[in-house]
């Protein structure tokens, strides 16, 4: 059946300014993808990041060079997300949020799941929710969020002056599992190692993007050193970056919007699961309906990072829920969720 | 239909020791691929120049990874390319030995030639033909082998300690077209800059990785002031790459056992002629079979570097032939070429 492509661009407000080593925002941009056939509607969505450089105005640009003249819901998903690749390089985001909803068409066409779709088994594991970088109290003041909102998980953002103090004070408090991103913000190899070897005493489950994402001489001295897995995030984005990454790191944090959708997150998963690898399903400040897409592949994640819906006020689409700490989509049909 | 899948080890041996810079050879390891289902037979191969880090070794153990299971005639490119991928990371010659004899056999099964699977038109354009590194003097006596066997381009390889005069020596004999391949062999840009004003006096179409592959700064540097197209090689494997690449070169050297094959291959000349890059198809050295293939996409090369057959003494393949300096494959079906 043929198929029509309509988007919109909207704003993603967070509850609280959102921050990371290096960046605070309020709030971020987001298109939101709309794929129609006679019978169903497939939705997706792109966020972006300032620091991945796609804009809501690049995303528009590339949108606008797609053509469903010979695509239809009978097209298979590797050949979709070929043609959809060819248009441009890059542009990832834009990608995954066709990605993301031509699997929703395609499976409420087919009357399943994403599960369904890969094969997957339904597994449910518990996301964790993230604390935003900010004074050792003030981050252990956020702990109580995550605690309401029922996580069983904390991530902890570090790359900061007090990255041990704030990791003391919240441990003391917080006594479920915890990680750790630093994304990107450590810059003394020996002083991370020492203090991975405490990150480990208090139970930290891993790592994640301790130094520069280029620097990958650093990551291998780490990762072979370390006591806690070390997950590869900006380092990562698609399936070609594995054949380096799986040699300096212990496992990677995949996210649509840097993989482009969920067919290459599939593949990105399945390789490092088979090989040894570790593996985080991550989000981007996003709302439920890529979390929802992604939340299908918690069978292929070690650990899942789903909280992105949870740190947003305007959410467009019917909200994922948390059930016993972990994401629990509202319907049974396509990634899951419907716009509201 | 269902397929199966046979290998065998063979040695290409050189016409002469070829030499690039850093590096001679006497000959050189491939791996025949052989498809089957009840009806037609697709031949691939597998070439594997040391600098690239494949070996027979791994060829085959990635080989023996493959299963046909779920694979039949009916399987799109797209769906087959996706899952040979996925088996592991790298071994790009592998994945295209096997892209390859899927290509023949699909192609094949459809009486079609690899043009008409892609919907391209059968073009032919001169190839160039290869003068290995070496003092000016013996490089200057090689080009009356080219002549000998009718090729109307030159591609002399540079990046040893007398370019300037090997140039000026051959430039004064050789009346026709010639491109330069300095593969990764010069060190500085404005010396750099200046051998391509004067190569370009000289008639030299275009001017092949410069400097080492990861020095992008440098590519940058010397492809904004060149009077000559800086084309990328070994910077330059997958479609991914394209998305610095692009930044960073005026074109690209597409090769099968970089691109993991004429699948991606297409994807990379397609986005490179439409994103206003220029391309060369270019080839390792390999037999007939992998040239063959590639010889069907003359129409998105500005240059072709097919001279592979030509430089060993015993190509299994029925041999591509030379016309008017163009590649000529010997049947018009698959990719041209069946086993002697």
């Amino acid at each position: 059946m043929s198929i029509t492509l309509d988007y919109h661009l909207q704003e993603l407000q967070f509850k609280h300014p959102f921050s990371v080593a290096g960046n605070t925002r309020n709030h971020t941009p987001s298109v939101l993808i709309i794929l129609k056939d006679e019978n169903f509607t497939g939705y997706g969505e792109v966020t972006m990041p300032p620091y991945l450089g796609e804009t809501p105005s690049s995303a528009i640009t590339f949108l606008k060079k797609v053509s469903f003249s010979g695509i239809t819901t009978a097209t298979t998903i590797a050949k979709f997300h070929h043609y959809i690749d060819c248009l441009d390089t890059g542009n990832n985001a834009a990608k995954a949020g066709l990605d993301i909803a031509f699997h929703d068409l395609v499976s409420k066409r087919r009357n399943v799941d994403i599960c369904s779709l890969y094969s997957l088994p339904n597994e449910k594991k518990a996301s964790s929710f993230t604390i935003g970088l900010d004074t050792p109290q003030v981050m252990l003041e956020k702990t109580s969020e995550a605690e309401e909102l029922g996580f069983h998980v904390l991530k902890v953002k570090l790359g900061g002056l007090n990255d041990k103090e704030t990791m003391r004070l919240i441990s003391n408090f917080w006594k479920k599992p915890i990680s750790v991103d630093a994304n990107q913000g450590w810059k003394d190899p020996a002083w991370s190692l020492d203090f991975c070897h405490e990150l480990k005493e208090m139970g930290v489950l891993f790592v994640e993007q301790p130094f520069e994402k280029s620097n990958l001489n650093m990551a291998v001295w780490l990762t072979s050193r370390s006591p806690l897995p070390i997950i590869a995030d900006e380092s990562c984005k698609r399936f070609t970056d594995l054949e380096v990454v799986k040699n300096c790191f212990h496992g990677i944090n995949v996210k649509l919007m840097k993989s482009t959708g969920l067919f290459e997150a599939h593949k990105m998963l399945t390789y490092a699961r088979t090989n040894g690898m570790k593996t985080v399903t991550g989000c981007m400040a996003e709302s439920s309906c890529a979390v929802a897409a992604m939340s299908h592949f918690a069978a292929l994640a070690d650990w899942v990072d789903l909280d992105g819906p949870f740190l947003i006020t305007n959410d467009p689409f019917e909200p994922v829920k948390l059930i016993e700490g972990c994401i629990q989509v509202p319907r049974k049909i396509g990634i899951g969720v419907e716009l509201l």
